[in-house]
């Protein structure tokens, strides 16, 4: 079974082919460049290498919590692939497919996947990584830094290491040390972004398989412009 | 500092693009295809995306053990690229990068990296993963799987996980259970080849920054068609 990966939730993007559980190609970029001139041709890259598009079985795909644009962007592609092809498509948690950066290795650990929502705020979510797979903790949710430092406090037993994923990660190791939670850790550079490999992995393990035109985005909060439109409405009506 | 990172020593092919320790791009085949075909096309669509050959600074290479083809076409692009725009290239031992998978993660456990070498041999090294770094335990070596089971019951303290990364991974696996040491664990797939992230990595630690010209490989065994010039010189000798 084929699966091709697609991640443009943040500031990287990246495509894989993932074949009976063998990670067969992945190309990953993190240069500031936009997705939507980027992901299509990366997908294009991958095919020509590793077999054309027809041979694919199923998409995954990161579906939130991210970039508005970036999810939008990774969203259309898997849709529109998904649907011209007539495959299932998975919509992965962008958080728990972080979760997964770290599956098969750390053991007693827990895992918070933080991705910046400005503001000191966060979408976060904790995973316990007993046994290499990431179990959750807690729903995918959008929280400031001080709650997200609650949370793991609750869980982590003392001495126990939580590694920190994602682009908030840095963020919350500021955080979470100033409020005395000695044991967290930034996981290394090439498995603190999302990365698509990660996306299949989650799918394969968790994914619930759809029609294309099924799959919908996860934002957890308004966009700027809904946020904007309610405040003006508000306004006015008040 | 921007450091190219070539590698080819066994079936899977990568270069990655590592910034000021920031991974910017990797791009990962491992679809059965020659590298003499995959590897330069990889490189020259990598610049493409994260900015011209004219602007590395570094090249870091896999330099062996490996397979005897792999490692001449990792070594012969790395040393054109490095002579071609005057760079410093280092040559990393193999073992050496596929510990550097488990960078910053496993914790008190140790890394046994293999290669398979054909005849229920491998090329292998074990390290530690204290403090996140992997820390040399032998030097890389042509072994029995028997022999790398005594290093490993001798290295190990009781319950200590020991991941198997490589190619040979899943061979030691195997051998190692049936001696009795039952905390051996496969690394995940996405983490078990070897990568041209992590040679970035290992380079940056460990590298000896050289003039092209003077990266060798490190073969550590005879190439067959050495080692059947031997056999036939001896027994005419003899």
């Amino acid at each position: 079974m084929k699966l091709l990966a697609i991640e443009a939730s943040s500031q990287a993007a990246s495509c894989a082919l993932v074949e009976d559980g063998t990670l067969r190609a992945e190309y990953f970029l993190n240069c500031g460049l936009t997705h939507s001139q980027t992901l299509l041709p990366l997908i294009e890259q991958l095919c020509r290498e590793v077999g054309p598009l027809e041979q694919v079985d199923k998409i995954a795909v990161s579906s939130g919590p991210g970039s508005f644009t970036g999810l939008r962007i990774g969203l259309a592609t898997a849709k529109s692939l998904g649907f011209a092809l007539g495959l299932p498509v998975a919509g992965v948690s962008t958080l728990l497919s972080l979760g997964y950066n770290l599956a098969g290795l750390a053991m007693d650990g827990l895992c918070c996947a933080a991705l910046d929502a400005r503001r000191q705020q966060i979408y976060g979510a904790l995973f316990s990584l007993e046994k290499g797979v990431p179990q959750r903790l807690m729903p995918d949710c959008a929280l400031s830094l001080e709650e997200m430092a609650e949370k793991i406090a609750g869980c982590a037993h003392p001495g126990q290491p939580v590694f920190l994923v994602g682009d908030g990660a840095a963020l919350c190791e500021a955080a979470f040390l100033k409020r005395g939670l000695s044991e967290v850790r930034l996981a290394p550079s090439p498995l603190r972004l999302q990365r698509a490999s990660s996306v299949a992995y989650a799918a394969l393990e968790t994914g619930n398989w759809l029609p294309a035109g099924e799959i919908l985005p996860c934002y957890l909060r308004l966009s700027q412009a809904e946020r904007e439109l309610q405040e003006k409405t508000a306004a006015q009506n008040g």
